[in-house]
């Protein structure tokens, strides 16, 4: 074994430091590239993030007392880490919380169901409500229902939804929790369940919020996990005429107006006149998980990506991250950030927030007018396994600013085949991160913000969403 | 395409039915290993009770009106399919139930923690109890500690359980729960959490019963998420020196003295003067799930496989069916049934209880001492992929009957891989089940039952463990 052993640390010296076998000492990364091959390999600094904010502090709802010490706790990491102008940037906001959550079906099978309270949801009162359920397998379906025919009824939408890669799954079942309670009490319902906006059989039900349309006063609303809901339709199989009667207890509440706030911390460019390069994540979660995928991995990716650049050397631009808070109960933070910084130029945004699997496709809205620009990312990022795309980026939801701005923008598509088995759920837990995936979306991060931090030329857009790419 | 369906087609006729490609008319099966080939791709019945268990009664906790609905349930649906002498066979027990619960880290680290309440144990009252935590990552660490060492304290045992095909995995780790509590208990701790009895990474906790040794006050104790677990170990390693102290509210309580009852049904042979064949598992289940993997499987297995015999010809001996009660707190209804039924000769026991995953192996206590009966089985279950083997069988938790007689023992051994993933947790529902192995479990049990119930002979017995087979 040892002569092998020999022969692969000589050979390990015609590789960069990326491709060097493990246990022979490594020599420090020197160019951009090498420096990227190693985050991919060795990177802490992601996992460091998350592991700390899930142990420490855990769910951090916008609003609450758990996202105030969530801020805290960012604060102290980024200065720990050292970044320059650490702040927060506080905002108010209204604000919603659970309370009690059970479901049970009374007849003609009885038995409880796993449920969780859509946010901004009304409460049931601690009594809760006992009414026939009328079951509808789509969000079609619903919206075919005759005014008032749900009147004094529970409506029960089980729209399906399927993984997907690039998460357009969501799109399509999305609406059943986005808008399907509204329409259901558009309609004389006085409570709406549906099937978890969600990609797994676990009795873990997916939260998020919902919106009632103007004019229409908000009703109880829940979410029952996948395998409740596939319960549930089976009792309409086996039902026959008989009508199914269920009973809801949920009783959230609104808090009023309660403080929130956004956090941001900078590496500083040689030139402070240039527009920032703006890194954005989100540092509230939803209660009921620890927020690892949703959105500690984000902020990881991001800040450890912007600590590996400096380490490259001080930047040309400033490299801004922004720990936006309140992201999933209304985007409060990125709103926020927008009102106040609109009239402050950014070079370019991108953000993290889609859990912490492989980054594998680079979409940006300048692809066509700047193809020297995305030819140059393409570049740098192809070593990581990430494909070109005409694909035009839309930001993500913290990039109000940039959006508002009209400006560059970046997504650097993360693998979402399993995020929906986890999303808004309790099982959002460190335990589903996979290292070696944080490792590369940090890579893949570093080699891109690299480019745009030294890069003087403003880049190319038109005006327009890009006409030619789609 | 045609020209090939119709070479398919006629190929077809060259094999057995099962092997028949799908959509061509299939002859009714004649001969046993026919009959036991055709359950392998077309039994619904198994599916049928365990579908029908789960969505009409779902969860059905030993000694509760649950139970009893679950127990009415199987005897409508034993007497639907025509079985015989279906009846119940009531017994007093016992009977704990489940309360509030609820846990939560209060320093340095302050969130919530997914816990479900272990059965026997204690209530910490509504108001809870707050006590700082001592970690135990193994059970031999636990019976390290100092006798008084835990006064006060909240025990934490963290012993891993990892997945293992033949169940050998909860032998290794089951002690924690078992008694783990009361050891803890003995050494003055005031409660215990235990990481989950379970091999997956669901915040969906593990419940089941624990025994507190004679002397020994029982104490509150409940089950972590192994994500919980997981988060609680990497506190200890985050709060150096500090304390962790954990608030536990468990407010499960005896309800004392209630009934249960077994239910049994036969398939009648043609000489009642020889003793039956017993098919045993339990229709009782936790009552976090819905009971499909345990047992409602099980039930409908062995069912399923009693019909199928019965529709190869009358059997020589009776077939009978035990639903037994009351399996999970304490196997109430196997020692009920025992107890009535010791001076009844059994012929065989077997017992379905480990979900419905294939079987892999036949095990028996008779494989050295009746070798041309062990020798006839396992041709008979040889086309399904069940290996045999020189372990020696000790028969399900509902058999009893027939240990106390020293009576013949087979173990159809189903692969065991995911089942700790979801036994006595939430999600023990339905689609967790997988169609074909089901019908394969039916396939291998009608082929055992069959060459026994029609077998003369008495089983030849050592009158001991085999000491030759192992």
């Amino acid at each position: 074994m040892k002569s092998s052993l020999l022969a692969l640390a000589a050979l390990s010296f015609a590789f960069p430091a990326a491709a060097q076998s493990s246990g022979t000492r490594e020599a420090a990364p020197r160019t951009p590239a090498e420096h990227a091959a190693d985050a991919a390999k060795n990177d802490t600094l992601a996992w460091d993030f998350v592991d700390g904010i899930t142990t420490e502090i855990g769910p951090r709802q916008p609003g609450t007392e758990a996202e105030a010490r969530a801020r805290a706790w960012a604060i102290r990491w980024l200065e720990a880490h050292r970044f320059a102008n650490v702040a927060q940037e506080p905002f108010d906001m209204p604000t919603w919380v659970r309370g009690d959550e059970t479901a049970e079906t009374i007849a003609p099978f009885a038995q409880p169901l796993a449920i969780t309270a859509l946010g901004n949801t009304a409460s049931t009162g601690p009594a809760g409500i006992t009414a026939e359920v009328v079951h509808f397998p789509s969000y079609a379906a619903l919206e075919a229902a005759a005014p008032g025919s749900l009147a004094g009824k529970i409506a029960f939408i089980s729209h399906d939804m399927r993984p997907t890669q690039d998460g357009s799954g969501y799109g399509f079942a999305g609406p059943a929790r986005w808008t399907g309670p509204g329409l259901a009490a558009s309609k004389g319902a006085i409570a709406t369940v549906i099937r978890s906006i969600g990609t797994e059989n676990h009795r873990t039900p997916h939260t998020g919020t919902t919106t009632f349309p103007e004019g229409v006063t908000p009703t109880p609303a829940g979410a029952l996990s996948n395998p409740d809901a596939d319960n549930l339709e089976r009792m309409f199989a086996r039902a026959g005429q008989r009508p199914i009667t269920m009973r809801l207890v949920l009783t959230p509440r609104w808090l009023g107006t309660t403080k929130s706030g956004n956090v941001v911390g900078e590496i500083v460019g040689r030139n402070r006149s240039l527009p920032p390069v703006l890194l954005a994540c989100h540092i509230d979660s939803w209660d009921l998980g620890t927020g690892a995928i949703d959105d500690g991995a984000g902020c990881g990716i991001i800040a450890a990506a912007a600590k590996r650049v400096q380490a490259m050397g001080r930047p040309l631009r400033t490299i801004r991250v922004l720990f936006a808070g309140a992201e999933e109960t209304g985007l409060w933070g990125s709103r926020a950030y927008s009102a106040a910084h609109l009239a402050e130029p950014f070079y370019v945004g991108i953000e993290s927030d889609f859990g912490a699997d492989r980054i594998w496709r680079l979409d940006t809205n300048f692809t066509a007018s700047d193809p020297a620009l995305y030819r140059e990312l393409a570049a740098a990022v192809a070593p990581f396994g990430v494909a070109p795309s005409r694909e035009v980026a839309t930001g993500g939801a913290d990039l109000n600013v940039v959006r508002d701005q009209n400006g560059a923008l970046i997504d650097l598509q993360q693998d979402g085949t399993r995020y929906f088995d986890l999303h808004h759920t309790p099982d959002d837990t460190l335990d589903k991160i996979d290292p070696a995936q944080l490792r590369q979306n940090v890579a893949v991060w570093a080699a891109v913000v690299n480019v745009l931090a030294n890069r003087a030329e403003p880049i190319r857009r038109t005006s327009e969403a890009e006409p030619g790419n789609r």
